[in-house]
């Protein structure tokens, strides 16, 4: 089966809302931001990810013939078809760094374009940086708990059909060690890893043969899977014996696996009969509905694990399985634009803008991003959205700006990253958040604050409308 | 950007365990089921999906060049890798019937093959079946809170990346009507649906100068969106001057959409409004973080909604966000095998088997399904899996038997349905299951029992291992 995403990525409003515009001329330069409400997890921050993978397919966003046809029967003006022909996305993108850490109601990143190329490219940029963002998070709360054992992404055969080729790749962006998905490693460039299956193990006479035939043929990869029958009666005293044959040629085990019953409890007991035989070397992998709360309570319990195992709970982002991600229109044709509600903080806010990033002294960030208009260079002081006590003097502090021309003129113009790089730049930005935003129980609010010509403006169009 | 499902869509494990099958020279014949230990969302049904897509695959499972070099560089054994080269899948699959009804711990789908295939088909199969069963129940739950309410599935933009794809499509085996997804729409053609978008109403100097340009492009099939400045104030009768214009020009307006607020509320004030100035045809379609705890409210309180958009929800498959569907060997080279677990009911059950639907007298299900040896042609009785007290004649019972062969000798041996045939199929059979099971809070359960033969071979291996 082939998945060939094309232009007809889209929901069928983009198209039918673009009809209107394209007969109705109205195709003028529209500014979206794409920013979403809510940290996942209900947790103190978000990593920004899927940003190459969203840019590589726009730069490729066409409507193939096959698909002009099908809209022609979905009953499509002619005209407009002939302009999806050839249509093309040539606005700009602006983004923050893929790996970033991200905060609610700040534009990660920023479309300009004719409003149709705008508007057809809106659900192909939800629908890749959400999940992407969702998943790096999780994994990264994830690598929050595990320290430095290493991490395993076992969650394939849980994930959202061919999504999972792109919430392995973002659990490597969130930290995570390797993957199980050849599919995803193939096409990412990512570390493979694999330890065994109870079928494997079921389908020998003895569980010992199965250990031993594995062993023969991975003698330097071998990981035993424990608990087929009985974890410590049967599996860890057969993976002793076979860790002592292969010792006497030459070998070494690398890992036992535990996969059910109390991960806890069997983690110790199985490290003490390990080292009461001589096998300091062996690594514990443990699997079995992981999450980032069950490591915290493992180490709590200082359960002798080296190597987690993640499966569901990482692929799915679960329980919230999803980002609230959304793309509000800022701008048309140079007037700003608003969406209102009865709600205000659902209120959206209005400008092409900037993102500045605000230092404190110790160099990690100060606890809130300033928005401002994109022309400005530096903010001196920044407001809360609503509430009107509340100010705040940056005017000392270093500022850096998050948004960056990464698309213009039907080229992306961001070096492509190794998935690696960008984990590693995402851990050293975490790094700069202070502690109090990272804890899981009610973290501390990174504040978003706006630059006193944008709120003037946003005010000002708020009151006009009421 | 391409994504070409091969089979190299496979978990590690899979091949490195394959290798050591090959060059032991252990390729007998195996048998796995697949089956799951929990409904998902706390129901009392599943509905089995995505079948015909994972025999599709599987069909065409193959490694290509590119992706047995990339094994090689992974460190794989050559003669193995020769092996690769020609692989498929040469044998036999059962299921039941995509679409139906389906409880835990019954084999939904039997694979048949030399341990080497059933092993590397693994993934995609749990992987396929797992999410498509999951989002089809989901919307089937749905569809049973919304009577005969119009359901269209608005996820795409929060779906995980491709997954969306088989996600709106199951939403279809499901019960919904629709979907906004135009790539889902295309390839498994479903019918299509939209409204409008904020940015569209934005985007005009005025609310009602897009409801009137959108009304001119798409006389008949305008859903105008009304909650972007003021939904009673400006929204609603903008919406109704508007289509009073279209009525001068022999046009309907299909619909309103509400999209925030209290949507009881205003959707009762919305009908008044609409009702109050002969508008009585004009529907109102409401969305927002749907789902069918949601409608049932929302029912309850007799808001007259006839048109609802769900997307997070359901393409996620809110909360669970995964179907816990397992593959366990339960025969290698003629010889029945079995996973034990300190926990008893997470033993599986040996041998090559058949289901039986069992029906009652007034030709609804039963309540009970029965598993039995393959060969079977018949259940007189069936025993409780554990529990020694409990135990049921059904000789009188009609029987039906639910796993046939779908696939052999490299061919699908079922005809390709539509999805609405696979819809309609899964509707009839959720009647014939009693309400009982199908509430949502604390269901019946609908139980499995053994037959006399499959229960005492299962006990002799149990004993034998204890």
């Amino acid at each position: 089966m082939k998945i060939n995403i094309n232009a007809s990525y889209t929901d069928f409003y983009e198209l039918t809302m673009s009809q209107v515009y394209f007969l109705e001329k109205r195709n003028e330069k529209a500014i979206f931001d794409y920013y979403f409400r809510n940290h996942p997890f209900e947790g103190g921050y978000t990593v920004f990810a899927g940003l190459q993978d969203a840019l590589a397919i726009i730069n490729n966003f066409t409507f193939p013939e096959e698909t002009i046809s099908y809209l022609k029967d979905c009953g499509f003006n002619s005209e407009f078809l002939k302009y999806l022909e050839n249509f093309s996305f040539t606005g700009n993108i602006y983004a923050m760094k893929e790996g970033e850490i991200v905060f609610p109601d700040t534009p990660i990143l920023i479309v300009e374009a004719p409003i149709i190329e705008a508007q057809i490219i809106e659900t192909v940029l939800l629908n890749i940086l959400n999940y992407q963002s969702l998943i790096a998070t999780k994994a990264r709360r994830i690598r929050q708990e595990a320290n430095d054992k290493i991490l395993i992404d076992m969650g394939f055969r849980r994930g959202h059909a061919t999504g999972a080729l792109f919430g392995s790749k973002a659990a490597i962006i969130g930290g995570f060690d390797a993957t199980s998905n050849v599919f995803a490693a193939k096409k990412f460039d990512l570390p493979l890893s694999g330890t065994m299956a109870h079928s494997f193990v079921q389908s020998y006479e003895n569980e010992i043969d199965a250990f031993r035939e594995y062993a023969k043929i991975h003698p330097n990869s071998s990981t035993f899977l424990v608990d087929t029958y009985n974890t410590l009666a049967s599996g860890v005293p057969n993976a002793i014996q076979v860790a002592h044959e292969m010792e006497e040629k030459g070998y070494k085990l690398q890992a036992v696996r535990l996969d059910s019953g109390d991960l806890a409890y069997l983690s110790k007991q199985t490290r003490k009969m390990l080292d009461g035989s001589n096998l300091q070397y062996v690594k514990i992998v443990a699997s079995n509905q992981l999450d980032e709360w069950v490591i915290k309570s493992l180490k709590e319990q200082s359960a002798p694990i080296d190597i987690y195992g993640i499966g569901t709970n990482l692929i799915t982002g679960k329980p919230d399985a999803s980002l609230d991600g959304v793309y509000k229109l800022s701008e048309y044709n140079g007037i700003p634009k608003m969406k209102f509600s009865d709600n205000i903080i659902k209120i959206s806010t209005p400008c092409k803008k900037q993102v500045f990033r605000v230092f404190d002294n110790e160099e990690g960030f100060y606890g809130a991003d300033a928005i401002a208009l994109f022309e400005e260079e530096y903010v001196n002081k920044i407001y809360h959205p609503f509430d009107i006590r509340k100010k705040n003097d940056i005017r000392n502090k270093k500022q850096e700006r998050l948004l960056e021309l990464v698309m213009s003129n039907k080229e992306i113009l961001v070096k492509k990253k190794s998935i690696f790089d960008i984990a590693k730049y995402s851990e050293k930005r975490l790094s700069l958040l202070h502690l109090e935003y990272k804890r899981f129980q009610n973290p501390h609010i990174y504040k978003v604050g706006l630059s006193e010509d944008l709120k003037q403006i946003r005010d000002t169009l708020i009151l006009k409308n009421s």
